[in-house]
């Protein structure tokens, strides 16, 4: 392209980017009169000035250069914007590509639409100030920091044809995850993946300080960013004619670098290059193209121009015509026709259709999503025989499902973790896939593979962000973690259920498949690596979220787990949480069993309970739970065998509550039914106790529901100790049990000494011995004895 | 100091450390037997090996070259072990030293105390298999990763006397807080700090794959950690005396190279020095001097090195002969005198009292810890007048509290937060103090310098790290942050508690200031940053901890938050969460009614109530649910006069609980007095409605107690709009009464009716001009009309 060529053409973009700017301060600012056709009057004013102008004008910029390139190359790009405080200019540039008008017809492409358009933003019964699901183009929320690049990545796993400029505004370039999210490169691979080209946009400041990065040397960062693997691009200044020349010079060597590397890979020329792949610092000032001084006092390139410039353009004069002045320097009268309309000769600077980046379907991935091929699961059943005879291990069972998967989807379901899906016992995966790695192999170096679909990184805010973004563009995927570590990723938890819930009620996003965690290695079962690691509370934590978004599962057993994870997986629009097991354990369903008990989410244990109205109700959730509930139930019977006991086993948690407070509730019929009105019950919890409480609030029999479960003890000692320390044993639900039947405990109190005895004599033991007696460890359901009905 | 020399003190310093490995395998597999001087039989092996030797050898290597700089130059240095699984050498090199003799004297320094060290480890009744608040000499719980250089830096803060090496292995280096964590150097000034020297000890693998730094070129690195600002220096191999030599050259470096840096910006000849501080990379085998192959499989040097390398050592004769080889490697009978003692020549390279790193004050905080000064709350008491009557901004006022905090407290207070300092509205405290940074200055720059103590970045992480290394030094701190986003520490806030919980029953860890959060820009006022900033989950997250740790207060005004404020930064041993908010309200009690108020956690506020027995109790939790509260009370007062309303205020939420679930727990008469036995409750709480049925489970009134709260709905809106979204508002909170006193309905349906018809009519109002209602913007409790009694 000829200088003279390039001139003209950035003299265009110039206009171009002056629309998207003057379109993000009508937004922050006006309600009417948005093309200024009368002088500013205090009534077109917003009472309440509500957005952020800072970063805006450097993501405008960002955007309109983007556009060139897509016209350019006939690219797909997906503009992932990290600086979520820029939700005017993501909002603009939607409607200049006319993807707004298409998608919310009442803003139609005119003046109408533009007086819409402004008052509506951060506007009761409006749009809200970040970029959000309600913005077209979008997959990451405005709002909280820190996982831009790590979406971004996850958008480019598996999908060749994409490439995704990811803007990291210097704010959340502080954060940790973000600064661990750099290293995405090293499990991106040029063939199999698409690109990431990360923008660090350097306006200066956060809400009220500098940031470290900005106030960075070049050379620092030019080091930094070398020494993750990229190659630095400068693009900074504050002169927009040279800012132009310098961006599209810059963006035209990025884009011929991306081609080149994907070029030699895909061809074969250099099928093991490892790129350096480029990334640049945009340094613009804050507020770029905003009122310079408000008040005697410095707002561009300063962190005043953070929010709204000048804010009391209602009341004082002096502000309004600040504003006025600010906004007709763009032009409107050069960008827009009367009737408030783009200008056709900008019109034609966007991409069209599905290429514009407001439009792309990778921002909308239940467009592209293609349902994912399961396996018939009986294929992976164990044969259990009689309840509590075979032991198993119900994640590794749940392995040889998902290496089928694996093989089943190869280009669109990928399992993420840190580090730990060996240790959670999912090997089986290995046997048809590997670890991603891109960084240099070594020859003794086992299940490390350039195009492995295992994300592996000890970081679960990268397992998290690659996932959400991997599902938001369209595909399927595991987030394996210790139970006790996810509660690193609440936060990011949260907004994905905030996200998910919004994006619902938007029936043009289309739905995506399901955030699915498997935690393993749970509270009950680090016993060896000890108290640090023994922590169930994300249940709590995802119990706060809207009912129509979340579920909880705790499969007992092997079969249990599989018909809920492959539910799981065949999923949409929610978030799963299923807590399972790695160790060898007793089983106790067959598959057709398992699935009936699943599909009713609880349910009687009838092979292990007396017939008719119970004298107690033994309730268990959770494999651990279920095991001790099922011994505490064998020692009852030889002790007392008329006492009448019923074992419910609860697998979908939430189906406690009741209709009305969510989906899957079990009606007052029901739950009485189980629970029973007024008979004790001993619910063995896999959790904290009090969210028991919490779900079962509503129910009749609530009063007489006593839950057994995580008091926050623990250390490194053996696995049934950690029940005995919590109180969760056999033996203390089996003296529960005696307390609770009215009348028991007078009757049988050298019985309650005894079991005290038999809790003595495990502490002594295992003090001593340092395991856990035979008759805890190698304990199982008998076939033969006292439970034979 | 000469070649000779250095080689005769690096010959005993290679035994020292040969002695450290010794004690740490040990640790892991033995339980008898400990010097060998049997041959080794099945029963002196543990029957349950659990314990991490992987990065353990690298730990003691560290240590033991440390020991030789303190002996050398007498300096304080505290160890902070980022490997948390290297439990067994920190635990080897107190036992050492002798500081574990001390504090735990059945551990004795001989044979028999040495038998007692390995069986111990990681046993039932014995101590955990991670560093631990049970360590010596550690404050950085082994067990989650990602905070050893935020603690690090924490505690050298106001620390000039002290210099803290911070080994960080390479799976932590992968973690986003850790990666964040290097940008520390950017607040630590050289003249009034400390200094930190990271060590990153790359072994390479973490559980079963390499690790992204092992696997970058030392150029790589040497360019990342260039650009963070450091010098780094490599010590790479893995031939002990070869390895020996560069690690105390790189040392002898390194710490002359800080004490220049420390010398030129003390003495005044380069006060504005920004030093290129040194940090180190010790490239190590995984498993060092460890069994090379075990079953013919590669160990040392890879992955399978990381916990038991050889594990079937009680039943296969052969590993246990590979464990017996292994352990005479290390020659004991060359370390150990006949009576189990180290030798006298060994002992001799530990440092002597209180610079034994596992002895240092600096890890025991409270033995350094003064009482922090406190100004007399008297001084920043609001003049409320008449309740109602006047507004004012909690967090502003308790922000002139805290900068009288500063002045009498120069050298032992910081305030942390993620640059929300001014946003939460604490910006008196700029009055006497600015933001640390030492990054490069410019003449317009407005509160920064390179002494301030507000310390701010825009990562949660780093600020509740280094705080958390502040406090366990013996300082005081308070974080301030957003209320939604405190969750991004959910985690980190779980292992602080897990600390305090296990390190307040050691006789010997002296007690710690409380860690203290102030959370405002609360769920209620974020209306105008939208959904994504709106959460008050935390609470939740924070009431399932141990009662003794925790607590939670919700004052509703500047008064109150000021008496909570003074009261928790005076505490210990504790986790203070309170909830204020900053925005102008209405202000209800003066000081002397705050104090008591608070004293009491809860009360009837008599001035807002009749008096008797109530028809209803209208209790509230927060400022905001405070105001709709008090303003449906009013409502009610105009409509229903006859009505009797008992207002209930609750501040310290936990109280709410029974005596026996929380130390401030209310008694049961006492909680009757204030929500009676059976009237009906209408409840306004600031988080989600769960937790007060949680928190109110076992009270006699509970079944009538019906809250109101967050029920995850949110949007940008109008303050006023945000409670009607979720029904906290003054309109549903009367007719919440109405429809609960029983037969009230039936007689004032209308009543009803037009409630809801003011509640249209808000909504309404606010979509159409963007902003609330007079009436409901500018309410005040009222001085005159219907409340008058």
């Amino acid at each position: 392209m000829s200088n003279a060529t390039l001139s003209v053409e950035l003299t265009l973009l110039d206009r171009y980017w002056r629309a998207a700017n003057y379109l993000s301060v009508g937004q922050i600012y006006l309600m009417d009169n948005p093309l200024l056709h009368q002088p500013l009057e205090p009534h077109h004013i917003k009472p309440r000035l509500l957005g952020h102008w800072g970063t805006t004008p450097g993501l405008n910029f960002i955007y309109a250069h983007l556009n060139r390139i897509i016209r350019q190359r006939d690219l797909n790009l997906l503009y992932v914007c990290g600086p979520g405080h820029g939700g005017p200019g993501m909002v603009a540039n939607s409607w200049l590509e006319g993807s707004y008008s298409e998608i919310y017809p009442h803003v139609s492409s005119d003046e109408t639409g533009m007086q819409r358009l402004f008052k509506q933003f951060s506007f009761p019964g409006g749009i809200p100030s970040h970029a959000a699901p309600e913005t077209p183009g979008s997959i990451n929320e405005g709002g909280e920091l820190g996982y831009s690049l790590s979406h971004a990545f996850g958008a480019a796993f598996d999908n060749p044809e994409l490439i995704v400029p990811c803007v990291i505004g210097d704010g959340e370039s502080e954060t940790g995850p973000l600064a661990a999210s750099w290293q995405g490169i090293k499990f991106l691979n040029a063939r199999r993946d698409g690109a990431v080209l990360p923008v660090l946009h350097l306006n200066g400041y956060k809400i009220a300080s500098p940031t470290i990065l900005a106030r960075s040397s070049d050379e620092d960062l030019r080091k930094l960013f070398s020494g993750y693997g990229y190659e630095p691009l400068f693009v900074c200044g504050s002169e927009p004619a040279e800012m132009h020349k310098k961006m599209a010079d810059t963006l035209d060597y990025a884009f011929n670098r991306i081609a080149d590397f994907q070029q030699q890979v895909r061809s074969g020329t250099a099928p093991d290059l490892i790129p350096k792949w480029p990334m640049i610092v945009l340094r613009s000032p804050k507020g770029w193209t905003g009122p310079d001084m408000v008040d005697g006092q410095k707002v561009a390139d300063f962190w005043r121009a953070h929010q709204v410039p000048v804010s009391a353009c209602r009341d004082n004069d002096d502000h309004r015509a600040i504003l006025e002045n600010w906004m007709r320097s763009y032009q409107p009268e050069n960008l827009f026709d009367k009737r408030g309309e783009l200008m056709p000769e900008l019109k034609a600077l966007a991409p069209a259709g599905d290429k514009r980046m407001s439009a792309t379907p990778f921002a909308n991935g239940g467009r592209l999503r293609q349902e994912l091929v399961t396996p018939d699961i009986e294929k992976f059943a164990l044969e259990t025989g009689e309840p509590g005879s075979l032991t198993g291990q119900a994640t590794e069972e749940f392995g040889r499902y998902l290496s089928k998967v694996f093989l089943l989807n190869p280009h669109n379901f990928r399992l993420f973790g840190p580090d730990e899906t060996a240790s959670n016992r999912l090997s089986p995966v290995f046997d048809v896939t590997s670890r991603t790695w891109m960084a240099p192999l070594k020859d003794y170096d086992e299940q490390l593979a350039r195009d492995g679909r295992v994300m592996e990184i000890l970081s679960e805010h990268q397992c998290q962000g690659w996932l959400e973004g991997y599902l938001l563009t369209g595909r399927h995927g595991l987030f394996n973690c210790y139970e006790a570590f996810i509660h690193i990723v609440d936060s990011m938890f949260n907004q994905y259920a905030k996200w998910l819930k919004v994006s619902r009620q938007l029936s043009w996003r289309k739905p995506v498949s399901s955030l699915n965690y498997l935690l393993s290695s749970h509270v009950w079962r680090q016993d060896h690596n000890g108290y640090s690691h023994q922590d169930p509370g994300f249940l709590d934590h995802v119990a706060n979220k809207k009912a129509d978004i979340v579920r909880i599962y705790l499969p007992p057993d092997a079969n249990t787990l599989l018909w809920v994870g492959d539910h799981c997986l065949r999923t949409w629009d929610r978030i799963n949480v299923i807590v399972a097991g790695k160790q060898p354990a007793p089983q106790w369903l067959s598959l057709s069993d398992a699935i009936a008990h699943c599909e009713s989410g609880m349910g009687e244990w009838r092979w292990a309970s007396h017939s008719g109205e119970p004298d107690v109700v033994m309730a268990c959730a959770g494999d651990v739970p279920t095991l001790e509930t099922l011994a505490a139930v064998d020692l009852l019977r030889g002790y007392l065998p008329e006492l009448r006991i019923r074992v419910v086993n609860v697998v979908d948690l939430l189906a406690l509550q009741t209709k009305e407070q969510h989906p899957h509730g079990k009606s007052e019929a029901e739950f009485d039914a189980l629970f029973t009105q007024n008979k004790p019950v001993i619910f063995a919890f896999h959790g904290y106790p009090s969210l028991i409480h919490r779900l079962t609030y509503q129910r009749n029999n609530h009063d007489n529901i006593h839950v057994h479960g995580f008091n926050e003890e623990g250390t490194t000692t053996t696995p049934f100790d950690m029940t005995v320390l919590n109180e969760l044993d056999r033996y203390h639900l089996a003296q529960a049990a005696i307390l609770r039947v009215p009348g028991l405990a007078e009757q049988h109190a050298e019985l309650l000494d005894e079991l005290q005895e038999r809790l003595d004599e495990h502490h002594r033991y295992v003090r001593e011995y340092g395991e856990d007696m035979p008759e805890v460890k190698d304990w199982h359901w008998p076939l033969e004895g006292n439970n034979k009905r």
